[in-house]
């Protein structure tokens, strides 16, 4: 297609200075939330408007690498205080995160102000902040063609009215397993997707880490592996930027179908898969076409079903005596 | 492909009687063991010689169904004492099994003899069993074309030296996702996986039960998601279906290489499906052949990528400014 047919994208959510340990190595103070993520991953792709807040501590260099990646931040608030502070450390196998702390700081009191260029935004992503906030979002855009949210754990605990509202209004909601869990009761996570359809988003996304990610829309099921990957050096932001490569993918495609989506959620896994090979953004914020497309094609080979001479199957079945 | 060109299976495993319950219900002294679900599973495809043990206990009933099945029998030793018996709980989510009790009984002096007949199998399948037995089969096989073996933590634990043995003269392996880090003592499955092909087999396939399989074999790597099922009742088997559907399948193919093995993983994902459904070998004991193929299309379905008009991708990827 051609560069006049890329639709820009709205983000609203978190701006961070992250602290974050694993195993690999560690990083202080460095570029993070859920917004940056996915700003940074999405630009590959399209013009994408940012939407957030950031204090007097937010370094130039963080301007700079948004800048570079062309992210437009026209939306991107400076407030008196420091910026939202969060720090974590991963154990061995980077499977359990805990929490050291969370400082919300300039954050805590942020209402998000969608400038006037951007309210008509076709495609909106609520990345994971406070369903109060999404709403609000919510309120100020206007007719938009995709809108398309995240939450975490906090919210479905905490903020379960709010979040409602915001599902029955989106068209698509990320979920990882265990939020899925969580909201719906549901253990089975097929069950557990269907329920969260019931609740509005036509299209559901669970993201499964290493295990890929199942999209359900109705009696249309997809199922994609994950990148694969020998070394996982820190896995801060990988579902925000695997958003970003699914969301700015989209905006390029000539329509919002199964085909088009399934093929989105192949971007959004070669982002994440870059995301998480190194710590904070170090990776994601000058990745090259080539590289992209060569992770593309590489995951489109890894599962990859062959066709048979025969059709489906290779052979008619053996029939008992 | 005509019929003339499908390959015997020889599978050497346990035949067992099965207590087991799970919240979805309860079954006792039912048909089980490796060589059963292994021998059904792989009977839908081609002809099957069952090697194996069992006491003077073991029902008419259970040879009714393998003979239904058109399993060949002759290998199967009708022995002085009880069948070996087995019985497990499985917990809420089905995410862990508790064995309660397990006595080896004719099992316990057992040494596979291959009838002559088998001895030039093409195709042999060295279920789960004490890897010295694996190695006594080994011994009595003349030139097969392939040999797939599987194992369990248990022989990891204390038959290590025997169980390396058989690895170094197998062309396939099978292990679940922590068989396979425990044996290697890596945590990343695709390193674990390369770490056991380095053991000896050339193909190494990991099951990773609702996360489907992961298949290795030099630089070739394929993963396939499990097929979406809402409902679970007994994952007994599952992985001995699995390999039955695999094995089977792969008997009738005109050639083993990447397409043919990754075509019989479906097959394997389609049967194990089934079994999966059903207590024991309830739902896998009379499939039909019809049945079969529909899952296999839908699966194909539910992991097919949708080819887009430019090739690989569907846009040039945007360059920052």
């Amino acid at each position: 297609m051609t560069p006049e047919t890329r639709r820009p994208v709205l983000v609203v959510g978190s701006v961070a200075l992250d602290s974050v340990r694993s195993p690999h190595g560690e990083a202080r103070g460095a570029l993070g939330g859920s917004a940056i993520y996915f700003s940074i991953a999405a630009s590959y792709f399209t013009d994408v408007n940012l939407v957030g807040v950031v204090g007097e501590d937010f370094p130039t260099e963080g301007i700079r690498i948004l800048s570079r990646r062309g992210v437009n931040l026209e939306g991107l608030t400076h407030a008196a205080g420091k910026t939202f502070a969060w720090s974590a450390v991963y154990n061995e196998d980077l499977g359990e995160r805990t929490t050291l702390q969370t400082d919300l700081n300039v954050f805590e009191t942020y209402h998000p102000k969608i400038p006037a260029a951007y309210r008509r935004a076709p495609f909106v992503f609520l990345a994971n902040i406070n369903p109060e906030l999404q709403l609000e979002v919510l309120s100020q855009i206007e007719r938009p063609r995709l809108v398309v949210c995240d939450t975490m754990n906090l919210w479905i605990d905490f903020q379960r009215t709010e979040l409602l509202k915001v599902l029955a209004r989106v068209d698509v909601a990320f979920f990882n397993s265990d939020e899925a869990r969580q909201i719906t009761g549901e253990h089975n996570i097929l069950k557990a997707a269907a329920a969260i359809a019931r609740l509005g988003p036509r299209r559901v996304i669970v993201k499964k880490g290493e295990h890929g990610v199942l999209m359900v829309s109705g009696s249309d099921l997809f199922s994609l592996p994950a990148y694969p990957l020998e070394v996982v050096r820190d896995p801060t932001g990988a579902g925000d930027a695997f958003a970003g490569g699914f969301v700015g993918s989209l905006a390029c495609a000539p329509r919002i179908d199964s085909a088009s989506c399934r093929r989105s959620l192949l971007y959004g896994t070669v982002i994440a898969s870059y995301a998480v090979e190194g710590f904070g953004v170090d990776r994601i914020k000058d990745l090259s076409a080539k590289g992209i497309e060569r992770r593309y094609r590489s995951l489109i080979e890894h599962a990859r079903i062959p066709d048979s001479a025969q059709g489906a199957g290779e052979f008619s079945l053996r029939r008992a005596r």
